[in-house]
């Protein structure tokens, strides 16, 4: 059981930033993410997009950005804990919460901070009737072990990077080469590096793959087993493609999942807050960042920010509970000097 | 009369920044500012100061942010008016504002964005009975003619860069050589750059200028003159320094000035914003940065960045009646990056 001031859900921007503000008035903090590495949908949906907003920061990368806010907490030295979902999150007589994830990590914490987004992110999935029954059989969302799809006839499904890098891999003589390929997206324009879908071509080209235009758009089954997938192409055709193994690329898609369950008041499965601490229904659990609404919110990354130094000032009694919090600023404070570790002025007016 | 969809009273940070979120939004905006050059407290308190609280900026300057954010601000071709101070603000028939500059510069408005930090800068004064009647021929907060003082037996008051430059540069050799100099500070310390510390005490050796510690408590004055000042030391002794200019550098101090006029509801010398839009009590002003007050409220950079997005977006209707603002986002406009000058990716998907 780990004793904390404050725990962070989510290890995105804002839940970065958090730790941050945090440190500033002295309060140390753990962190605990679904993905296996912090930067939440900055990394997760556009690790090598510019973005022009972040105020000051005229350009920048998600990734770049992530780095950045890595590198600025560094001085406050919190703990991650990622690849787990918080599961269950429960008030203590004593005020404080019980937290738990599904990696059975557990946490005493006096207040809570979700920076969840807009939630877990989870395979985007095919909506075809009768499909899902074969999900870790013949249909696959994730390759965990490239393998056993070796000597296999398989069909690839999406336009974007997973599904064109995997598509090679198992088009190309190697240990993993398939017996069949066919690369299946709805139009003849990828989402994927330049370099990838030209190998691609060069692939068909040679016959060593094929991509075909269109859409899945029902199954031929046989004893329990899928056989094949009608697919249905611009033409309005449709034909029958046998497979042993459908892979399904269709990228990560945001679900709240169980931040839902806390007994937080929601509104269009938004957290709903106020504007003075970021504080939800439940005192002693503040909610920053696109998982939170209240009346003019704007999903912005600069505004979680924000959001997320009023909820460290909200917090600061809860942990604090018989000391003063005073605004300092970080250029001109000694204390925070300290903090930062960094060095003071030695001018003496 | 200049017609404009938004005028910024303030350059600082976060009056620059607000340039930014309504270039966004298409709005383009004209800027004053009381001092000469963008940047506000940022340029004027801590040019070369660290600031550690910027979000995804670990350390910058006063000057580097502001850099960064005119860098950033410079797609919207925002025009700046400067040295001027805004005295009246007066709402037309039509709901446009009629805005006036000390230096003349006439306005109409249909939105207002007040980002006037703490106020504009005023010079501090040395509190004294009876000394403010010699301001402008005796006494100077500003050295607006050197020359005027060559000659002359001079005080100069303050422990900081201005003070000393003054004190260098009128001890030393050259066309506005002083008949003598008197560098006067409470203290044995200053707040200055090294280099000019050492140079001053170089002088005082070579008995080119002399520095004194102590403070001014009276005066004497001769047939409406001001002839000597009174100073006493740390060791409580008084002796009188006879003079013919008082020169007094204690720095600037912020006064809200002619803001407190425009009929804003205020608090404590804040004006009162809501915190959806932060719209003052008037319609279609908005308070963005430290001039504003609401519940929760930190006097930071990053909260006005944060203020200033929201009252972008609660501006447009003023500006477009008739248009419905979408939040769109920088990292994947086509729009965004058009209005930004900058390339869209050019996947197709």
């Amino acid at each position: 059981m780990i004793d904390t001031d404050a725990l962070i859900v989510g290890a995105g921007p804002v839940g970065l930033f958090q730790v941050f503000e945090l440190g500033l008035l002295e309060i140390k903090a753990h962190v605990v993410d679904s993905l296996a590495a912090p930067g939440g949908q900055c990394i997760e949906l556009y690790p090598d997009k510019p973005i022009y907003d972040i105020p000051a920061v005229p350009r920048s990368t998600g990734r770049e950005l992530v780095d950045s806010l890595l590198k600025q907490i560094e001085p406050f030295g919190a703990t991650f804990h990622l690849g787990q979902e918080v599961t269950v999150v429960r008030k203590e007589a004593d005020g404080r919460f019980h937290v738990e994830t599904s990696k059975g990590t557990r946490f005493l914490a006096k207040t809570v901070f979700v920076a969840g987004g807009v939630g877990s992110f989870q395979p985007r999935r095919l909506k075809v009737d009768g499909l899902d029954k074969y999900e870790g059989t013949q249909l696959f969302h994730h390759v965990k072990t490239p393998a056993a799809f070796a000597g296999k006839q398989l069909v690839i499904v999406g336009g974007g990077d997973s599904a064109l890098d995997w598509a090679l891999h198992f088009a190309q003589d190697g240990p993993d080469k398939a017996e069949s390929v066919i690369l299946l997206h709805r139009r003849d324009g990828f989402q994927a590096a330049p370099a990838s879908i030209a190998k691609m071509r060069a692939l068909c080209d040679a016959m060593q793959m094929q991509f075909i235009v269109g859409q899945i758009t029902g199954l031929e089954e046989h004893e329990g087993r899928l056989t094949a997938v009608k697919v249905t192409g611009g033409d309005a055709v449709t034909r029958v493609v046998p497979l042993d193994a459908l892979l399904v690329f269709f990228g990560l898609s945001p679900k709240l999942g169980p931040i839902a369950d806390w007994g937080l008041d929601l509104e269009r499965k938004q957290v709903v807050v106020d504007t003075e601490k970021f504080e939800t229904s439940v005192p002693g659990i503040f909610a920053v960042g696109d998982v939170n609404t209240y009346p003019g919110k704007k999903k912005l990354i600069l505004s979680g920010f924000h959001e997320a130094t009023l909820a460290a000032f909200g917090a600061a009694p809860y942990v604090f509970p018989d000391k003063r919090i005073q605004l300092q600023y970080t250029t001109a404070s000694p204390k925070l000097h300290k903090l930062l570790g960094v060095e003071s002025p030695s001018f003496d007016d």
